[in-house]
């Protein structure tokens, strides 16, 4: 998008058209280590919408992010290729299975180009459809931050909705329940049967309760043994943080995650097998200083380090 | 609600549960003239979404309305019967057929009961199932109020989205486009089919530049004559009016109507058979400071007062 | 509150104390001709609260004015003394009765000392006790914006809430009704007893909707023919000022003035023998941007060339 | 307020007119176990207003919550008839002593007919006047978060302000000050009158400091020797939580509990004696995105399934 | 930046990277005919910064533009070859001079290349330097819509702040003032030397009281006059608007212009040799609700219009 | 300000002109202990600016404080003569060094009267022509808090922004590196200078992840043994703090501290011998709330209370 000598990464923060973490805007898939990816969809959301327009204001505060992550001094774009890829094109956008299938479609020529993707949603139905893309050859692990299990049966009386979508993927086969884990979850809800498909699979939940008790190393620990060696995928709701440092999302529920919290707890997967991972349910319009956005971008830079540190090391070995 | 002693419209309008204008809730149908009805629903629109929150806003900020027009010294709540009768219920949010099939089996009800509907949206593509209800037995006339014509033919791909209604409508015959006045129509377009369709059936079309250069008097003539003496629809998109008025809306354009325009306009059409009229469009995310609800809200009024007046002359004579 | 050598006008606007205008502050009334007011009391609203805030948010924003009049030319601070004397010191903030006494007595120091004030308030019962400082010797004439008349004879079962001051002040023979003139007025009412209360004493109402017919230059003349040649206070509700221009105040009414039409009237009230003035309901909970902060601001300086002109042609002859 | 078969809980979030939690509205006292109660005062505010606005915010976010507790699995609504009884209205709202006595006569009626009351404020001088009420056959415990001890004899020369409640519930022997414990007292004041009432009367104070670092589990146990077995009443203000959460309240303290801090609390209070509880100082024009309601409304769910579990129980046995 | 077979200005507005008008981005200016620039520089404004977040908001509300002009149904896309060629890029951003070299040379390229640039600030000082490059062949003509006059010799001491561009511009024989027209100046001044500059000069000056006595036509007709067939530029200053529309800048003066006046103004300038155009001063920290942007957009795309229509009427003649 | 009998910090929060903590606004520097400074500079920050309006905002907030401490009862007014010294005036805020020059000038003069300043920034580039003034005579010890190291070597070509002051103050001598701690330092760089200048020259970095580690205490003690008994200045970046805590900054990053933490480690400096501090990059633009100018506040009299103890400590012996 620039010339090789200008790195936009060094200008002011305002300035320059916000790509994903000021990468290069490209549509060529050839040599491309990791593809930053917008979903701007929240069309199954059953309260508070606005997340349709989380990839934008995510790009936007993304421009906050620098290069070298102080504590690992990992700098990801020395590592691997990265750019921005755009935005998941929808042909349909007022059919929930039809722009569930343009995701899909997306996602396929990513994974056939063995490209990892790192995505800002949209709602969290879309992880779903992503999820057929990347789960096509083999079930994968889920390791997933969110106040809610997304594992009900129907919301709405839809099968497809933002609260079903984990539900789905294990009935799909794309996840292994025996590899996710939950964390962060808490609220109530009108039916346990979403805390109840959970135990009854194997899916490991820690509540926000066992998550106080136990603390982060604790929380690393239990995770990376759910998980094992196999492939993983990462599920960021933003709405896992706690309100206070996440207003900015459709179903807030109090009492949840700090952010130093969920960066001590994806910083401890460094070295897991991550095939992709995305952050999902920011929505701007309940986020009028762009600090959800903030946080969004953040969690993105967090998990962007510890995947090209891993696909680096894999390149050399 | 409350018992006959107390009128909630005399308490501090800070005060009790948010009824539309601070009537009666009710369920019950007899003996009821005007029913004010919420329709939270925006699973239609193309742009930035919340007009599902609009109900709720328009109730909360219509609690400061009191009840002598300050003009016409009209009272509605002595001429007439008026109650908030709740909203739509929807069964199926994510399939906006079947959302509006919800819609129009609610005004079945209502029309059967003889009883005009005032309504708060809500997306505009809400008023297509009010009219498959409220047109029956007749086609009606039009007085509608918008920045855009909403007479596409299809926008990204459906053909029943917030941008296609009044094209709809006159194909199924609801409305009759001779009878159809669209006031305060401007913005840029992708296609002139949108602005083509209106002339080409006889639907007369008052852009912005127009309304500016005949004044307010003028353009309630030419209505009156374009409605003439039949039964009336009157459909009032708040971006009508200018988004330094009305900023909580998803798809606003400059250079609107001011609200002592939209005023002046509403009073002109006193004494027309009114069937029943909705307010949509009022997005509460966009919205932080409540004025756009409180336009709608009083926007509301001054069709509340046009309708009860009308309505008693009738019942007396 | 400066060196002499230093004027805080010159500054950047955000540098220093905010005080009304950057004038100096002093409590020396000794050589003062204007003293700028603030009357931080709120204690009589019946709807949203929150104009104890104003003097504050006005000071703040009265930064941004600056000392030559665009049309006129008038510098007001070459003319006359001006400056910031602070607040009423309230000593009972829960009872409106003693409030009011405290207020009568700040104001009647100011009248002995024979300078005139010009406020910020506040809520609209503050103009009351302000009268009964000013008017002890003789009746006043008043031009009055607001879009409500606050003739009520009660509120809430109160004689003294912000809704009834000029009642009062009729009844008590502090204002000369025939003198009167009431520009703006709007909005519902529960009773009709608010706008019956002007005519049968002879106050002249111009309604919004006369307002918007006659134009500026009608009422002007109507205003200086009403009021004539003798005392006259102006008080200035901001909510006369529409809500798109004015949010910040509690009780909002649509279809209001401009800012344009109202800075063409009060200059139209070049000559009169103003007496004193006030800008009340400004409200910042409801202002975050300070726009209706900015506006109270600006119609005070507009005030203030006023005053300044006439007092210093006084003083002259 | 809907037919059986139609549970308003299960509608989408936006839906509806906003009772507390979604539960029927009545004025039917019969068989009632528990009432949803709004005080809309605040009066007897010091600093910023706002706060009688607290019912209708709380009311609206309330909408968010849901039936089954994530922890205990308590569904309130199983156990117990929990309905929306309304506002108290108030004739006099300018005179302080008259709007308690309004309140006191609201809650007697509830007290008389064995209803719990579950109350949204207002300022914290309306729990006074509950008390009056709930103690009028013998002293309460109080279980008390705050910012503040609300102790002070005197303020604004005021005996009857939202600062000074406790002392008046002490001295009029409606609480049993051994009985009281006040938990996250922070902030600065201009006498020490405020901190030295307690300890003088043997109210146990537990400042923030010994809070951070006892810990909840120990403050609860704390609370639980203070309280003992009779009959107790919890009044929460919201400024006892930090306004990185809460800043929608009228004097915020930095340096409070944090959300997950009061969850824990309240739920180490199962199976005690509540015999009524609050939540006040909800500044809706300080908490533009609602997270301060939030926060009021999950507040007063934990509550309200700590009392309905604890009535249940009482009344099998 | 897309396929040729995808337009992007036909998906929803929140999608895709914001690029002004959802144009392509590019650094190639072969066979470009008008440019979208941003300059995201406020480093020379005396009151409330914010003016370098400019270009980013306004690139992406600018999502909100379509095609074809409502009014002329000019479709400038069509008629030109029109990029967004992203933003002046700044190497010494604390230092004025070199800013403003920085900006002339991005122009100089821009110039040499024959290419129309439509830019976005910024503050009023990047006119200055990107004249600098446009008039390098000889003065240019203006019509410049503003507050203020920016005709000050100097401002906090300083020679080049955003105050003084169009006095340095003279001087530097870069316009030619007897062909320059200033409209909708109004508000106070320290000094009125920035008044006097203009008419001593030559320069035409719309005070916005005459603007409204005149009216559209009449003013659009006076600017024609001064301008004459030569080569223009036009600056608008999002100042020039009232602040009630855009209340998203640092020095807003309230009783300015309407957007349908300034549409109305703009359109007026059909036909004229429009060599370049900037809208200045949007500033996104005062703008939370995007509005000021979107005029910003929907002034650049007006401008746009008439200055594709002249460039290809000369390329087909 | 005031006369003796009336204290301005008895009033409700909202009366009055706003002077820090409503301390006497004052230009006699005679028999003055502690001045309380405003530096409304926002001349060298790289990303978004607004810190200008900071001590604006946090003089308005200030309005909040009380006198006596909670914990330490330290009532700062009883032990010290505190007065708010107005802001420092800027002759050329376009130029950097020269802004700084007149920084240095006006802290010359506290200096030189034995006062101990208190100062509200502006951006974090102030902190070093104030210690220029403060460290004429010896090298002083820092304790500073913030995000960031700020010692980098240049910023946007620069050597003097808000990004290198820390790095210029040891180069100057200002500052001994072997006396320095930095707290909180996180977030991602371009360049790992920034962290690597501190260990090289003998600065002690904690980390937030250090911190976390730590805890609050050992924290303090590190400090107390970094900077031993000399003396010290304290510099308290808001960025220090969480941005859910404190938003209104120009670059946030999050996981930071507490404000619950800071105020421990703040009070952990008693009797250190503090020669001045500043409190800085509050960003009332990104903070409509105030809450971020609450914390500047409240941490501003905390360290308040630390000097005036030790100051009245060291006048009595």
């Amino acid at each position: 998008m620039e010339g090789k000598t200008h790195n936009p990464m060094n200008d002011p923060r305002y300035c320059g058209i916000p790509t994903f973490m000021r990468t290069p805007f490209t549509h060529d898939y050839s040599d491309l280590d990791i593809a930053l990816v917008g979903v701007p969809y929240d069309g199954a959301v059953e309260a508070r919408s606005g997340a349709r327009q989380g990839p934008r204001q995510i790009r936007d505060m993304s421009s906050m992010m620098r290069m070298i992550h102080h504590v690992t001094r990992i700098n990801p774009y020395e590592l691997c290729k990265i750019a921005d890829v755009g935005d998941v094109h929808f042909k349909q956008i007022f059919d929930v299975m039809a722009s569930h299938a343009d995701i899909t479609c997306f996602y396929e020529k990513l994974y056939k180009s063995r490209i990892v993707p790192v995505s800002a949603g949209g709602d969290h139905s879309i992880t779903l459809p992503i999820l057929r893309a990347l789960a096509a050859d083999q079930s994968l692990g889920l390791v997933h931050f969110d106040a809610h299990t997304d594992c009900c049966d129907e919301e709405m009386n839809s099968k497809y909705s933002h609260g079903t979508p984990f539900r789905r993927a294990v009935e799909e086969k794309l996840l292994d329940p025996k590899r996710m884990i939950q964390i962060g979850i808490r609220g109530a809800a009108n039916s346990d049967e979403c805390w109840c498909f959970g135990p009854k699979n194997g899916i490991r939940i820690v509540y926000i309760e066992e998550f106080t008790e136990l603390g982060v190393d604790k929380v690393i620990a239990e995770a990376r043994r759910v998980i094992g060696g196999g492939p993983v995928y990462v599920s960021f709701d933003i709405d896992s943080i706690d309100p206070s440092f996440a207003p900015g999302t459709g179903t807030p529920e109090i009492g949840g995650l700090t952010t130093i919290e969920a960066q001590g707890l994806i910083r401890g997967l460094r070295g897991l097998n991550l095939v992709g991972a995305d952050v999902v349910e920011v929505s701007p319009p309940f986020d009028p200083s762009g600090s959800t956005a903030l946080i969004g971008a953040t969690i993105m830079y967090e998990i962007l380090c510890i995947i090209a540190e891993r696909l680096n090391s894999i390149s050399l070995t």
